[in-house]
């Protein structure tokens, strides 16, 4: 075997579902592929999205902020001239912009968070970058600013064209506070009688397991911005079966499961406020991963950017099927061991 | 298109190196399989195996302790009747391994620790797992030990076959401090005329770039015990080629660069505390798995926990010289987005 | 006025209670002292207070563990030393404390933890301290094994005797995870109608806002081991009125709120697993701080630490007044500020 | 001795200095009072401060943002129309300003900060404060906020006054990123002669240490952006000598150190982003507390908010004096050790 020549990986995929979609961006029922080596996922969302179709509203889906980000790494003569300068860059957003269309059709900067460190400056640049996931695109926009910046504020001193406060793959705080990738909220209102006699649980099982191990088990383990049980098992077979950058769901997986009693019914929501997703862009040549964006109706002619956001509200409600059904397991002992069990022998 | 047919994600893949690897397990060159829709990474890392080539002891890797945890959550009367179960389950460690004994021939308990929050009992159980990575084992063997602790301890009840505070797949602190997975650190002596003429860097910038950016970029970031610029990536691309489930980079991912000149030349370490492995279990079955785990030397007739750990000080490596090869790029101005065009225009 | 002359602060202070302890060490109802700028902490208090007294067992406190900790930083030539001296140093416990002896009556090494980063070594000794807070009692304990290990271990470097892994007056997950200070839980079971008339609220009311308000909003705050409402203000009040060292509220805030309604009634419990207080040592000698000390029984002729263990008791219970009274107002619309107007009035 | 009388906690304080401060802000040598029970700490920052008068410009002091927060809580009908409340909200800052200016002459509403959870709101209300550290005034504007939002937005249900988002005396990271506070960075430029002769050590050495223990060595203890040493105990001194409330010390002692040698010298400077401080409100009125005020020129006639930014500056500057002492201090053994035996002894 030849070391360079370019293989293949072929991880198993299934397509799970259908389940049932909600709200402002979509209104219908679809499957999903899952391409992992941990099989027993595929029954375990599968449970979940059988219980979507069986609510009146299935997962209603909101999506409502996106964009990504850069963190170019500056160095000014001390603090204040830091400040100074960062002062007159936010309030020249237009000629920041003029400069970052050089450098793509699609980037347009939104927003500038900063931090000052001593003399050094940590610029957080902020784009919408369409239906690409963007990170290329935003790191050609930084590159383009850069030598802009360097030559209007002469006295700035080049450090990095990344200061790790973008932060990209690493566990934070700042991507749920400021915003990276898409800010996904999926609910679903599932009656009492469906936990019942589908999840062989109840309403009040599944929130009190929530409190103890999401939010209190999490906690004390030290968890950053994160309660749910294993948001990153769905975010890594959805991204490996539609061509993302999964080392995103380092920052994808920080997010929280909430969970009532209403009416005696459950309502359950997951939260992701930093789902890295694209329906174009790097990844996305490959056949089968064509097939699969188009299959999922993210190849369809809409304006730039709303195919992006489609795959985004697809990949959120297949996060909750998840969770749904794994925390359900959860409520009642052995059931966990014994699914997947029964799947290996399978 | 039949929904439940499996199908199959092939994601592109190539080995790369040789890279040199020197210390207490392991003294060769090999290649590496690395699987990624982000192709840049191969040069990437390509790049810094070949550094370690050229340095006397190329990259010296040391795995220092392992093991694989699952916490059970059970709820006692009050606190003080939390502590004292707690406290005579730990003095009762050969019962509790008899028990263990019944649900694998590999599955250790080692230690337990503990965390009570009113009168919830998080228990972190923790187990050595031969070559395996873990999960399904230390679940089994919870599920084992619950139903007897419960016998046991009648005053105990049931809450939960994982409490969070494992803690699988989530940005927590217990994980590094308290250890999961493979706790490797990678070291690399570089000669200074190396870095300058295959870097094009010097050993002062590359200091002076993972001060600025890994550890006071993440830290204002709002990082979790994390310091690094992109082990995720790696980890994600190694982890695929070798079958492991790869959403366990969430806690891989957390590790700390520390570099340092010393005499000149550039120190630079890559500190991985909870790198989950396995050599053997979930995800190993498939062909090119298989192979990919032989030609790296670890389906080989060790000791059990043997070949694992060697996967393991491999992964590390893999890590090293992805990670020495973006913060020397960074060191220089557009360097990054360059080689990503390059890279894509092939 | 003279610069150099010792001065006074006088902080205003106040007697509040009483409130009722139960537990396994102590049985009574007493009142404490709080020292604060913050006066509407008292009234604040002392309404918790008053229902603990309503309460049959009023506030269950149990003081689960104790420790102190100061973390060396050491050198070694490579990480495999490093592991190999660390595995070379925990198994000599008897000879490390023969050295302890000499540096203190008191102190008593019970526990190493470690972290390898590169070749560095960050050594966490743990201690039982007696009726010290202990801070002093391990810097010195440390002083002491310094030279002895870099003698015994003639390849080690000194670098730090504390390497920030302590951790002391850092927002950090260590100290909770490992312990430092007493690790205390308070628990109280609130009959629904008490809740209703004292606190004019529910149950449901108050464990509803704890998940909302301590739970998921500290989290998404980016939180770290942290879920309460105002610990600080408690922990800063009995600190001062008690000579403790109170830069440890640091550490000592961090703590969990549980909340549950039990058959109806208002289960409340505050979590302080790093609550560090002494009843000697540095700051006790000024004559209202014994008049204090003297006055919650924490100066009488018992065996070594148990004066301070009944001061956390204390301490905790004290938190667990001011946490509940400050939830159930905040459950009430316009609540929290009325009372502050109407105390800063008076 | 009555229990609800008013009392006081006499802490020791001494005035210790002068320091040299300059800047956009202050150009002066000023002393400043210290209180607390750790009396050490008062010659370790007089050491730091006689350095600064050695030094051409002394401590370079900038303050480079403020403002105060409370985070209220609300629910919506679900996420969807919680965002679209809160777009709402966030483009009618005038409407918004105009029910804050009937709660106070001084609060000024200047951003909106929010999280979506399921359909939970967290609505980050930032206020500049005048000279106040503007607790209570931002609560008062919330207070009469809420009542107005819930009759405009009909469908939003109150929740809480604060929902732990703001985030008040807890570890978090949102106070860090999105401000909470004074944000005062402090630099100073040692010459290397006056390092090796008044701190008995090297640039190179601290440097050095400032990396292995403040910046990995609290990375590792899995800290929350904090990189520094002590800056608890210099806050904590100071604030209870000008009258703050000395609780906010929890989020005013999460801040960086960063060092460098520059030309041989050492350059040192503290960042400190939540630093809070007020001249005027709670805890003022007391005469020591006023006359420490004075004294620092902080009662002084200037518009409103200029006391205020001094007070902070000063503050900032007391804190870079006893970290740089202590870190040199720690770059030679046994030296910590022996100066707080000394002091003790006196």
């Amino acid at each position: 075997m030849k070391t360079h020549k370019i293989l293949q990986a072929p991880i198993p995929m299934r397509w799970v579902g259908p389940m049932k979609l909600s709200g402002h961006l979509i209104e219908e029922k679809l499957s999903v592929p899952l391409a992992t080596y941990e099989t027993p996922l595929w029954p375990s969302v599968g449970r979940g999205a059988r219980i979507s179709t069986l609510c009146e509203e299935g997962i209603k889906v909101s999506v409502i902020d996106e964009r990504m980000t850069r963190s170019i790494l500056l160095e000014a003569e001390d603090a204040y001239a830091a400040h100074q300068a960062i002062q007159s860059l936010k309030a020249r957003m237009d000629d920041l912009n003029e400069v970052v269309a050089k450098s793509s059709r699609f980037a347009k900067l939104i927003d500038i968070n900063s931090q000052v460190v001593g003399n050094l400056i940590y610029l957080r640049l902020e784009f919408t970058t369409g239906d690409a996931s963007g990170h290329n695109m935003v790191t050609n926009a930084a590159d383009h600013l850069i030598p802009w910046i360097l030559t209007e504020y002469p006295h700035l001193q080049y450090s990095s064209i990344s200061g790790n406060y973008c932060s990209d793959k690493k566990a934070t705080a700042v991507n749920g506070i400021l915003g990276r990738g898409k800010y996904v909220v999926c609910e679903i209102l599932i009656p009492r009688d469906i936990v019942e006699r589908r999840l062989h649980s109840t309403p009040e099982k599944i929130v009190d397991l929530n409190i103890k191990k999401n939010l209190i088990g999490t906690m004390i383990a030290g968890g950053l911005r994160s309660a749910n049980a294993h948001y990153a098992n769905m975010l890594l077979a959805f991204y490996l079966a539609t061509g993302q950058d999964a080392a995103n769901i380092i920052e994808g997986s920080q997010g929280v499961v909430h969970a009532d009693v209403r009416n005696g019914d459950l309502y359950f929501s997951c939260t992701l406020p930093n789902l890295i997703v694209g329906s174009v862009g790097n990844g996305k040549g490959i056949d089968f991963v064509e097939e699969n964006l188009e299959r999922l109706g993210c190849r369809d002619d809409r304006e730039p950017g709303a195919n992006a956001r489609r795959l985004a509200a697809i990949c959120g409600a297949t996060v909750l099927c998840g969770e749904l059904s794994l925390i359900a397991a959860q409520t009642n002992p052995g059931e966990l061991m014994q699914s997947h069990l029964q799947m290996e022998r399978k």
